[in-house]
């Protein structure tokens, strides 16, 4: 059901402090910080050598989700994404297996994907982030 | 300085419960429990598609770290792990960036590697552990 890992999402305060802290061990270019306020945060990518990235995120307002983890928790790793090839079979799948899901279908993420989070009460305190990446579009004259 | 993402440590209060839940999200096969007194856990690998693994670790006693960790933070993501080809260097690098480390120098982890914890107060609240492989040792005759 699940073709790669795709992110690791760490909550961060302070973006500019995340970011040089992640450069030097990944030794990452810059990354671009993208807004997105349907979450509530601003997030840049980082390219894990060998696969993969780290996504940190910082809230971009004091009732965001994000924000209640790093008052409750402090900083640190917030969630793990991976990639599925049809997130509609994934959940069904996950579902059959008790999961239950913090949104009723999946939403749209970055870059035209869509997302779902499945609740980490039913996956050992984890919060599991499924992705599947938008189908690409053939521009190919028929 | 880093060559991949080696796995994410995913604190368990229970093995068997952990293995069958992440067995059903990753469709991975059954793992080997493997004993680890040193860090005084149990811990077992299930193999990400794609490249990287989950570690599940169960405490083996209620004074080890993971058992510290359960009680005050609950099952969740416990640490990340990155492979480096030369931890040395590593150390240094991250060092050179007031990066502080759990012990003085790398010790033994799984299969001949090295390993060291960086601290997570320096890493944005994030256990980051890093990983040297054994070198592999040429049988061949000379």
């Amino acid at each position: 059901m699940i073709k790669k890992l795709d992110h690791i999402g760490i909550a961060v305060k302070d973006m500019e402090n995340g970011l040089n802290r992640w450069k030097a061990l990944l030794n990452a270019a810059d990354a671009d910080i993208e807004e997105i306020p349907e979450r509530g945060v601003r997030a840049a990518h980082l390219d894990i050598p060998g696969g993969g990235s780290v996504e940190l995120v910082e809230p971009l307002t004091p009732d965001s989700p994000v924000a209640k983890f790093l008052e409750t928790r402090g900083e640190g790793i917030h969630h793990v994404c991976f990639e599925v090839k049809d997130i509609e079979a994934a959940i069904k799948g996950l579902k059959e297996n008790g999961v239950r899901f913090i949104t009723e279908g999946p939403v749209c993420g970055a870059g035209g994907s869509r997302i779902i989070f499945a609740h980490p009460r039913d996956m050992g305190g984890v919060l599991v982030e499924l992705k599947e990446k938008a189908k690409e579009i053939s521009l190919r004259p028929e």
